[in-house]
């Protein structure tokens, strides 16, 4: 069966053998898969990645364990936990320290023709939601991780810095829950699919407003956007740190101590959360769709996916 | 009047006049005063500084509106905020963004024979509060500052980083509220003064624990006791940061956005938490003192406050 691989930066496609399905694990067939900014960062060394990569998925169910779930259409959740530690316990198995990551941390990803993931990780999919639309489920998953994370007052306007998916993604997560949301971006397109939403959506120049939220969420990729990030956010203020920055970032912590910032990482979320807003007339995620391609054009889907102004990038089997 | 002077990192005394006293505002008389980190950063260039620094300082009351104030003993809040904005009515004129500093940020501090604070600055302190005790009222305020901002479970353990004066003060302050407090440092004579209140003392070596706090306070002052703490923090734990690191600072955020860290900045507190302290068993500040120095030694004092090994040097009148 067809596989991407990544190796050494260098995408490439290989023919291997089915996987085994592990024993509470079910044998999926790809339906559609997304290219993440992580897929892109793996290609530029980030965790020393080796292998099949692939965490954003739509699947079938070839087979499982619980014979209902042949059939059908599922998305899943990335993290395989062991289940049995302190953070399984508190259902906080995103953080098992003996955990695996899809495509990520020592576990093949969705960027092949048949995969296996847990059963426990599988949601099933109602019928009326479109395969590209359930693409959006982890990041989106990944956006609802901020209101499980803080309880941001009714009416407070939040600052999004950055206008790629996640930043998106982060905006139109954040407006459909009925915050004021403004969106700083260089992309004038991009911005665009969030005004559309009712976002209000502004061109970041050099002149950002300083200490002007008591919400900011930085998800721009960069080391400059962090910076501007801590310079908009009030004293007192909350600031939620979206995005990775590959490597070490210089910052100055003087004013996160002066002013007494209070600043939260974020990553996946409960996919939980993501599942309704799939269905929300003001979560219009195909429009975030730039291209397709086959699995067995990989190495273009890649290249596409990290050129500038490109949102999602989806690979078909 | 006698007044230290510091510009271009060089500590001199200089001959002025008295303050004139504005009205709302009390001419204090110093009687004792303490060279502090920020001070020793003031020197370094930090904020480009330029006069009389100090704001550790106990006074004695000249001259004031409130007559009943005059001959008595006070420490004082070292923010004049503008008591209108916004900050101000939420009693955190600590923020207020009007706000001068004493001896930091336009206005002149205190190692100088008569200063001026307004009366809403002051406290008054009891009889029993010897006068050089009171000198750590600030910086205990400022290790109280922690506790005003997270809430921390009964029983959980506290890893403090840095055996500086404010890790000390810290870690003294935390064990006195009960919390088991484990302090991390290199110099084994000053954690003696924590490990003698009953706080749990490690000579931090290049093996510190990893991801095993929830709750971490860093307060080394060092850009590598922040990458520490960061490591030693458990997922989804809390790090405070309580030393500013001077200037720009090298920091891996990956690992804060993938274990979801809460960093939080905190800085000067309220004295209405500190005064109880300084009557308190456990909170044995004598210890600390290192050395005394007359104000027309300012010089020297700041140099032996800079060295290796030093705690708390003292300025009197």
């Amino acid at each position: 069966m067809l596989a991407v691989h990544l190796e050494d930066g260098a995408v490439s496609t290989i023919d291997i053998a089915p996987p085994e399905r592990p024993q509470g694990f079910a044998l999926l067939r790809l339906l559609c898969a997304g290219i993440c900014n992580t897929d892109l960062e793996l290609q530029r060394g980030y965790y020393g990645f080796k292998g099949i990569p692939g965490h954003e998925f739509v699947a079938e169910v070839v087979e499982a364990d619980t014979r209902e779930l042949t059939g059908k259409r599922v998305v899943g959740e990335i993290n395989v936990a062991c289940t049995h530690c302190d953070w399984c316990r508190k259902e906080l198995g995103r953080h098992c320290p003996n955990r695996t990551v899809l495509g990520i941390v020592n576990q093949p990803g969705a960027f092949e023709e048949l995969f296996t993931l847990p059963e426990r990780n599988l949601h099933l999919l109602p019928h009326e939601i479109l395969t590209e639309r359930a693409i959006f489920t982890e990041p989106l998953a990944a956006a609802c991780e901020i209101l499980d994370q803080v309880t941001i007052p009714c009416g407070a306007p939040i600052a999004v810095l950055g206008d790629g998916k996640l930043g998106l993604l982060i905006a139109l997560v954040l407006n459909a829950h009925g915050h004021p949301v403004h969106q700083y971006g260089r992309h004038a397109a991009k911005l665009r699919l969030a005004s559309a939403a009712g976002v209000e959506t502004r061109i970041a120049g050099d002149a950002l407003p300083v200490a002007a939220y008591d919400w900011v969420v930085e998800a721009t990729g960069s080391a400059e956007g962090l910076r501007q990030a801590v310079a908009m956010t009030r004293p007192r203020g909350t600031l939620i740190l979206k995005s990775t920055v590959h490597g070490i970032v210089g910052v100055d912590t003087a004013p996160v101590v002066v002013n007494e910032l209070t600043l939260i990482g974020s990553r996946c979320g409960r996919f939980e959360a993501a599942l309704p807003l799939l269905d929300h007339h003001l979560i219009r995620v195909e429009e975030m769709i730039t291209a397709r391609y086959p699995l067995s054009q990989a190495a273009d889907a890649f290249a596409h996916a990290a050129q500038r102004g490109t949102l999602k990038v989806l690979l078909h089997p």
